[in-house]
């Protein structure tokens, strides 16, 4: 937390300036680790974790790089030199990327970060096969670097996988199931999806990040919790963003999660009061056609006036909480614990 | 080697209870593996690995398991039991579906196994889903079961994989070349792209077979060049029953490689000649027109005048001699040895 005299301004000048730091500490290792790809992977692996069309160098281009500044900030927070948590954080990264390129696929999302998505711009083999690469060479540079810790280092990471595949299959599921009647996604399920999904490679970066820099058994263990509390939190507001976001900033079309009716927080959330409103919700996304700007504009209208953005937020409050609350007991260095919690407070209210 | 006086019956089933064998030591484990997987995900890894439109259990269905086969008796052959050989069996047989699942998608190949391959029977998004599962699942079931030996365990995985990926990767560049002139893919190459997209992973379901089973580290590097070239000897034989096998036995087309114009062996080494043979297989090769029964038994018969087919299985045997070579002065038990030997010239003149 930073201190409370510290203005808007001041905390979000604070968190970019962190996830900055990050990105310059893990960003070498992360093109050494991409260029032993063979030149055609190559080529797809940079335009995913690099940004630009040629994959040229654009900062921030690649994304925030959230999870890697979890590895490093947990690695330096147990007492470890930043360094050492590298592996870490490019695994993450290499695993956020992969998760990106096969979840578009899947889904046949055409755009990410104001760019087409690399099926779109490669094609699907080749893109299939991009995603499989980044996830091998995950494990391989998480193999290489945990030394004596690597049946710990490879449980974490194999446990981040399985939740993240976990996550990703029921998303896949919900997609099929009704808006309404007792087949209905509950905020209940979302929520365990949301675990697997967000939360579980959240968790792997921040305790791998404290395993690799050295941490105690109970540090990684807290790391592990407060990075799936906090991937969840995060997930609140990538759903918000998704119908309420600026799409000057996000790079997708105003209420995008509602055009495509997906079944997000927002939306379960209203409908699981089974009131008027729910029911209107309802049948708005039962229609057969086209969700149009009027749907779009109606359905936002319908969550508003159920509460359903106050509702979310809170939800991500609450996640926030836990996350900060798992690392209240072990012993971690003030600094870095301030820089993490002002990360993660901005995080969970950022606007895009 | 099986004993001179053995008939060629007598070989084969050898191999076949050899085969048997193997497949009842690993299936349990292998089942009990995919089990873990949550429902969605669960029933595609079983369509995949078992055979049958439910996964019903049919012998011999979810392909012939050589690469667990090698696993097992690689892990005897080192004097272990073989029980302590499964996690590489299993894990070889994940990455193996994986892979299949995955290429079925990058080549738009809709038949794998006398069935549609998963992507056509379940859609491509499941499907690409389904094979990152398997994939994750045989990095955990190796890193749970190697113990101390968990670096080199995943060294030896990770190997296979990049491997593996960058034989991939390859196949599918050689796609866009041209059939003649200086861009042309040449034998060598095709040679180092098996060595990659099946010899890789030959060599990790040995190598980790022989370092599970406690073997020594000569003994484990002898597998690793065994399996990987036993992997190029197998590949001979699947490009030439690519084009001279009986549909009846391969599940696939009369000459299904020729009609889909892959860049196998037997085509190379005829183009390779650069004689008229070779122009006029070129030329045929790149006609706009689909191709139809008349121009792939032209081309058959171009790639047999060419001696096309006797210059592929010489590259078999050798590769074979080769596979048997590197196993000649490590320490393994006969009884074993001879078993693997057998098994390996029965699969390297299979007609199926």
């Amino acid at each position: 937390m930073v201190p409370a005299s510290a203005s808007l301004v001041e905390q979000i000048s604070s968190a970019q300036q962190t996830l900055r730091r990050c990105r310059g500490i893990v960003r070498p290792a992360l093109m050494a680790t991409i260029d032993r790809l063979p030149p055609s992977t190559h080529q797809l692996a940079l335009y995913a974790c690099n940004g630009g069309a040629s994959g040229a160098t654009e900062e921030g281009s690649g994304g925030k790089g959230v999870r890697q500044a979890f590895a490093v900030l947990a690695g330096e927070a147990v007492g470890g030199r930043a360094e050492s948590a590298i592996p870490a954080a490019v695994a993450a990264e290499l695993i956020h990327n992969f998760s990106l390129i096969h979840d578009d696929i899947i889904d046949k999302d055409e755009w990410r970060r104001h760019r087409p998505a690399v099926w779109k711009a490669f094609g699907t083999g080749p893109a299939v096969l991009a995603g499989d690469a980044l996830l091998a060479l995950a494990v391989e540079v998480v193999s290489t670097s945990a030394g004596d810790r690597c049946p710990q280092a490879l449980r974490l990471l194999c446990t981040a996988l399985s939740g993240l595949m976990r996550g990703q299959a029921q998303d896949l599921q919900f997609e099929d199931r009704p808006w309404q009647g007792p087949d209905a996604v509950v905020p209940e399920e979302y929520w365990l999806m949301v675990a697997g999904k967000t939360g579980a490679l959240f968790a792997g970066a921040a305790a791998l990040g404290a395993l690799l820099a050295g941490g105690e058994p109970r540090m990684v263990e807290a790391f592990a919790t407060a990075g799936q509390e906090f991937g969840m939190a995060f997930q609140t507001i990538d759903d918000a963003l998704g119908i309420w976001g600026d799409p000057r900033k996000t790079g997708k079309p105003v209420g995008s999660d509602l055009r495509r009716r997906k079944k997000t927080l927002p939306v379960l959330v209203t409908l699981a009061r089974g009131d008027a409103p729910a029911r209107r919700l309802a049948s708005l996304l039962e229609t057969e056609t086209e969700f149009d700007e009027q749907n779009t504009a109606a359905a936002t209208a319908l969550i508003e006036e159920a509460g359903g953005r106050d509702l979310v937020m809170a939800e991500g409050q609450r996640a926030l909480g836990r996350a900060h609350q798992a690392l209240a007991d072990v012993p971690l260095l003030p600094r870095t614990w301030m820089e993490l919690t002002a990360l993660s407070e901005y995080l969970v209210s950022r606007t895009s």
